[in-house]
C-alpha cells in the first residue's frame, strides 16, 4: 500500500501550523487530508463517510479557532479522523479502533485536542455550554465550539441544550453539520454570494442580510436560496427554530467550500457576543467516489481497496445475533398482527431493517430518541399491541427512567431486545453493554433473560412475544452466534427456568448469557486438569431459577457464576438469594464472575474479555481457586 | 368542615353524564368542581394550584371526548384531582395521597379513566402516540389526548415525541396547558372572537384564520393578539414551533372559558385528520384567591383552612436534609469560587434556592432537562469548575446515560447531590429513590456515599467539594434529619472509610445511608432481647470499607447490611467482595436488607418502610433469624 503524497499536510504538526498558512494553502491541506483519511481507513476500517464529510470543516475550524485553548467538541466523535490527523496523532492514525491504538471516537485521555469525548450522540452542546460557563467564570479556556450532525441535533438532549444555551446568551458556537439536505448547486452559489458579505458585516446584521438578500438574487439563485431557507424554517421566510431558541443563525453555507467556511467562521469568531449557530451543508463520503455513490455513504466500513472501494469483509460461518433477531421477529410478526417494532435510528444495526421491509406499517424508527422510543412502546402496549423495542444495551441507558417509570411501574408488556450486550470490540468502552443486567434485574415485575446462543435467542423472541404479563427483556451479544443448530421455530420457554448443558461433579459453572460457549470451553480446560464441571445456562436473571441454583450449590464443591456485565447484576441476585435463604451460613464456595471493575478500551472482543478477566482460562482458573486447588497454570497458556 | 353545595356535580357519576348536559350546565359543573377540589385538598393537602388551573379543561375534555374509550393522558398527573372527581373517584377524593387512598397522580391500576399513569414529566405525548398507533392498528381504543404543561413540553423527551408525532401524521391531540404566559385581557377577547369562528370552519383553515384575523381586529384586540402569537412564534407572524414539527396549531385560547374550550375541542374532534396542538392559557390556582395570590400558586400544599388559606404545616425539631444541603453548599461556595450548582427545574425542592439567592451567577436552573443538566455539569467540570448537580434520585434516572457516558467514563469530577433517596411518603412509588445505589455503585471510578444523618451530609458536601479525582455522589432522604448535633463546618471524610457507632458482640448491623437511626433502634430492640449488636455506618458503597466489613464479619455471629434501596446495590457489592475473597467459603451468616421487591404505594414514610420490610423491627428480626434464634416476637409489637 502506498501513502498519498501530502506535501502541505506534512507541514502540519499541530493546528497552530494551519494558522500560519494562506487560505490557498489551507485548501491544499484539506485535499491532502482527505486522501490521507481515505488511505488510513482503507487499512483500519471505520467511520469513513462522516469523516470525509467534515474534512474542510476540520481544517477551517482549527485554522480559525485557537485549539486547544478553544474547545472543539465533535458530537458522537465518529467524524474525528481528520481532526486526529491534524492534532498530533497522524503517526498513529493507522491504529484506529485497534487494540492499543487510537480510539475511533474523541477521547479526553488521548489528546488535549479532545476536550470532551463522545460516542453517544447529542452531548456536544451541553458540554460546550459547560466550557463557556467555565470561561466566563475565569477558567483558562477559550471559545467553545460544538459540531453536531442533523441526526444528533434532533435528539431531545440537544434540544434541551439549545434551549438552555439560548437562555444563557453566552458566547458559544454550534456548527450544524447537515448532510441530510441534498442541496442543489444554486444554493452553493447563493452561499458563496453571501459569505463574501459576511466577512465585512457586523454579526447581528448577518441574519437580516440573509433574509433580505434572497429577494435581490437572480433566478435560479433565488429558488435555491428559498429552498434552503425553507428546509430550515419550515416556511421559507420565518425565523428558524434556532432563532426562536435564542441563537444567531448563519446559513446555510457550503461546508466543502474553504473560502466560505473561513470567511464565515472568522466573521463569527470576531463578532459573536452570544450563541451562534452556523449551518453548514456537507456530503457524507465527499470526495471519494465509492463512498459518495454507496447507499450508506461508507458510514462504517471494513478495510478496503482504495482504487476500487471493495471492502474486505470477513466470511462468517454462523449468522449474527442481529440477523437472527431480525428474521425471527419477522416470522413472529407474520403470525401475530399485534406485534410492532420500535428502533431509535438503528434499523440496520438492530436487524429491524428486515421488519421494515416485511412489515413497514408496523415498524417505527423514531430517530435518536430513546426516551420517546421506550414510552411510545409503553403506550402501544397499553393500547393492546405487542411492541418489541430494539435498542442496544448502551443506548437503552438513555431511556432508563422511561423503562422504570413508564414500563416497569405500570407492568406494561414491552419487549426489550437488547443487542450489543457485553463488550463490543472496535467501538470500545463507550459502546460496551455492561450495565443492563444490573439496571433491569432489580425492577419489580420485570422478566430479564439473556441468550446463551443464537438458537436460544429465537426461543426468547417467541417467549417475549407470548409474554403479556409484564415487561420482558432479552440481551444478546454483538457479532456471530456460535454455530448451533437452529430451530424451525422458537418455542416459548418456561419463565424462570434454566437448563443444564453438561453434567459434572466437582464444580458448577452457571452462565448467564453470551459467555455460555466460553463457559463450556472453561469446562473443557478443567476436564484437562481432571476436574469434572457441570455447566448450566441460567437463561433468566429474573426470576431466578432458584431450584437450579440450590441444586448446583448443594451438589458441587464450588459454584461459579459467569456474566458479561458489571457487578450488581445476575451474580449479585444469586448472592442475595443465597444469603437471604441462609445458604451461605454454613459455607459455600461461590465466585461471581463479572466484567472487571474498569472501562475496557477497544480491541477484539476476545482481547477485551481477557482484559476484563472473563476468558475461558479466567473462568477455569477461578473454579480451581474456589475449589482450593493450587494456583492453576492456565495463565501461561495465554496466547 | 362543611362540604360545598354541588347540585350539578352531584349528577355526574361518570363522564358520560357530562355529555348529556348543556353548555350552561357544564359551566355550573366546573364551578362546583372547583369548590369540591378546594374542599378536598384542604383536608388532604396536595397539588392544588395545578388542579385548579385545569378545572374547565377537565370538564370540557370529558364532555367532548368519549372517555374512557378515548384516552385522556395527563402529563405529570399532579393536576388530575378534578379528573378523579369526575371519573368515579369522588367518594374517595379526601383520601388523596394517604395510605390506602387515591394516588396523587394518575394511575392505571386505579381507574380505567387513567389509561397511562404519570408522575415524572413529559411522557404524555409519547404514550398518546402509542395509543394512536394501537387505534390505527385496529385495537379497541379511540382518540388519544395528551394534556401537557408549558414546563413539561420544554423537556427533551416531549420534543422527541412532538417530532415523531409530526412525522407520523396520525390523528392525535395535544393540549398545551400554558400557565406561564400571563396574558392580558385583550387576548381573552381575541380568543373569544376566534373560537366562535372555529366551530364552523374546516380545521385546515383554522390556522389561516388565526393569522389573517389579527390584522382585521380593532385595537386593543390586535395588540393582544399579536403579543399572544409572538409568545408562541418568537416573531409574531411566522409559523409556530409546533407547526414546524408537523402539527396543526390552534390558539392561544382562554383555558378558563368553557364556551371557547367546548367550541374549539368540538371543532378539533370533528375535523382533525392529523396531529393537532391546542394551546390553552390557564392560571395556576385559578378561582381561589389565596392560591392565585401566593408566589407558588399553592403548587404543593399541606392541609389548609378554606376561608383563610392558612396551611397547617407541622413543626419540625430537626432541619430538613434539603435545607442542610442548601445551607452547607452556600457555605462551601463562599469559600471556593469554583463551586457551581445545577438543578433541573427544582431549585426549591433541592435547596438550591439558597444558592440562587447567595450566588445567582453560579446557580443554573436548566429546566426539566436532566440529560442536559448532567452533561452540562460534566462540561463545567472539564472546564475546571466544581459543579454540584442536585437532582432527586428518581429523576436522575433521566440522566443515567449521561452519568455513565459523559461523567463516569471520562472520570470527570461532577458532584451529585441525590435528594429523596429511599421512600418518600405521599408522592408514592413513582417518586421512590430506589435504584440510585445500584445504578451508580458499579460505575468504575465513581465514589458513592450516603449520609447516615444530617451532620454526615454536611461532611459529605465538604468531601465532595474537595474531591477532584473523579465523580462523586451522596444520597440523603426526604424529610427531616434525626436531630444530631451539627458541625460548625463540614470535614473532608477519608474516602472509603465507614464508622462504628456502637460496639457490640453478637451481631453486626452495617447501615448504608438514611436508615442509620432505624438501625440503631433495631440494636435497641435486640438489646432488650439480650443480644449485643455492633452498629456501623458504611458511608461508602464505593469504594467499600473492606477492612471494616472484614472486621465485622470476623468478630460477629452474623452480619446484616441495611440500605434504603433496591437489590443490586450496597449489600450486593458487599456480597461480591466477600465471595471474591473467599470469605463465604467456610460460612458467614450474612443477610442483605434492601427494599422489598415491589413498588410501594404512598403512605407515611414509616408505613412505607414497614411495607418494604425495612422497619427497626424487621432489622432486629432478621438479625435474630440470622443468629439462629427462634422466631422473634417483634412482629406482634407492630403498632
Amino acid at each position: 500500500m502506498t501513502h498519498p503524497a501530502t506535501p502541505h499536510l506534512d507541514r502540519v504538526d499541530t493546528p497552530a501550523d494551519l494558522r500560519r498558512m494562506s487560505d490557498a494553502e489551507l485548501a491544499h491541506v484539506a485535499r491532502e487530508l482527505r486522501a490521507e483519511t481515505i488511505s488510513a481507513v482503507s487499512v483500519t476500517g471505520g467511520h469513513l463517510g462522516s469523516s470525509l464529510g467534515v474534512v474542510e470543516l476540520t481544517v477551517a475550524l482549527h485554522a480559525v479557532f485557537h485549539t486547544p485553548h478553544d474547545k472543539l467538541i465533535w458530537d458522537v466523535g465518529h467524524q474525528c479522523y481528520p481532526h486526529k490527523i491534524l492534532t498530533g496523532r497522524r503517526d498513529r492514525i493507522r491504529t484506529l479502533r485497534k487494540e492499543g491504538g487510537l480510539s475511533g471516537f474523541t477521547k479526553r485521555a488521548e489528546s488535549i485536542y479532545d476536550p470532551f469525548g463522545a460516542a453517544h450522540s447529542s452531548t456536544s452542546i451541553s458540554a460546550a455550554l459547560g466550557f463557556a460557563v467555565a470561561r466566563d467564570r475565569g477558567e483558562a479556556t477559550g471559545d467553545a465550539i460544538a459540531v453536531i450532525g442533523d441526526g444528533s441535533i434532533s435528539a431531545g438532549m440537544a434540544y434541551e441544550a439549545l434551549n438552555n444555551a439560548g437562555h444563557e446568551k453566552r458566547r458559544l458556537f454550534v456548527i450544524l453539520n447537515d448532510n441530510e439536505m441534498s442541496i442543489a448547486p444554486p444554493v452553493g452559489a447563493m452561499s458563496s454570494y453571501l459569505s463574501g458579505l459576511y466577512a465585512g458585516t457586523p454579526l447581528h446584521a448577518l441574519k437580516d442580510i440573509a433574509d433580505s438578500m434572497v429577494g435581490a438574487l437572480p433566478e435560479p439563485l433565488r429558488q435555491g436560496a428559498l429552498r434552503a431557507r425553507a428546509l430550515v424554517t419550515g416556511s421559507g421566510t420565518g425565523a428558524t427554530l434556532f432563532e426562536e431558541l435564542g441563537f444567531d443563525y448563519i446559513g446555510p453555507i457550503n461546508g466543502h467550500d474553504m473560502g466560505q467556511l473561513l470567511a464565515v467562521l472568522r466573521a463569527a469568531r470576531a463578532r459573536a457576543t452570544g450563541p451562534v449557530l452556523i449551518h453548514a451543508v456537507t456530503r457524507k463520503g465527499k470526495g471519494y467516489a465509492p463512498a459518495e455513490t454507496s447507499a450508506d455513504k461508507y458510514h462504517g466500513v471494513a478495510s478496503f481497496d482504495v482504487a476500487s472501494g471493495a471492502q474486505n469483509k470477513a466470511k462468517s460461518n454462523a449468522p449474527s445475533y442481529t440477523s437472527v433477531f431480525g428474521r425471527a421477529l419477522v416470522e413472529e410478526a407474520r403470525r401475530d398482527a399485534r406485534i410492532v417494532a420500535v428502533t431509535a435510528a438503528m434499523p440496520d444495526g438492530t436487524g429491524l431493517d428486515l421488519m421494515q421491509q416485511a412489515h413497514p406499517a408496523r415498524t417505527f424508527d423514531v430517530g435518536s430518541a430513546e426516551q420517546h422510543a421506550v414510552t411510545f412502546a409503553a403506550g402501544m402496549a397499553a393500547g393492546g399491541l405487542r411492541p418489541f423495542c430494539a435498542i442496544y444495551s448502551t443506548f437503552l441507558q438513555r431511556g432508563y427512567d422511561q423503562v422504570v417509570h413508564d414500563v416497569a411501574l405500570q407492568g406494561l408488556p414491552v419487549r426489550f431486545a437488547i443487542d450489543r450486550a457485553g463488550l463490543v470490540g472496535a467501538d470500545g468502552a463507550t459502546h460496551a453493554g455492561a450495565f443492563d443486567i444490573a439496571y433491569l434485574a432489580n425492577l419489580p415485575g420485570f422478566t430479564v433473560m439473556a441468550a446463551g446462543d443464537e438458537a436460544d435467542l429465537v426461543h426468547m423472541i417467541a417467549t417475549a412475544a407470548a409474554h403479556d404479563e409484564g415487561p420482558i427483556a432479552f440481551r444478546y451479544p454483538r457479532g456471530e452466534g456460535v454455530g448451533v443448530e437452529m430451530p424451525e421455530r422458537g418455542e416459548v420457554l418456561p419463565i424462570g427456568r434454566g437448563r443444564i448443558l453438561r453434567e459434572g461433579a466437582q464444580v458448577a459453572l452457571l452462565s448467564y448469557g453470551g459467555h455460555l460457549a466460553e463457559t463450556l470451553r472453561a469446562a473443557d480446560l478443567l476436564e484437562q486438569r481432571g476436574i469434572s464441571a457441570t455447566v448450566a445456562d441460567a437463561r433468566f436473571a429474573r426470576p431466578l431459577d432458584t431450584d437450579l441454583i440450590a441444586q448446583l450449590a448443594a451438589h458441587h464443591g464450588a459454584l461459579i457464576t459467569v456474566e458479561t456485565g458489571a457487578r450488581g447484576g445476575f451474580g449479585a441476585h444469586v448472592l442475595h438469594w443465597l444469603a437471604e435463604t441462609g445458604r451461605l451460613d454454613r459455607g459455600l464456595r461461590i465466585r461471581t464472575m463479572t466484567l472487571t471493575d474498569a472501562f475496557i478500551d477497544q480491541a477484539s472482543p476476545e482481547a477485551m474479555y481477557r482484559a476484563a478477566g472473563l476468558s475461558a482460562r479466567d473462568i477455569a482458573a477461578r473454579a480451581l481457586e474456589a475449589l482450593g486447588i493450587a494456583a492453576p497454570d492456565f495463565e501461561a497458556r495465554r496466547a
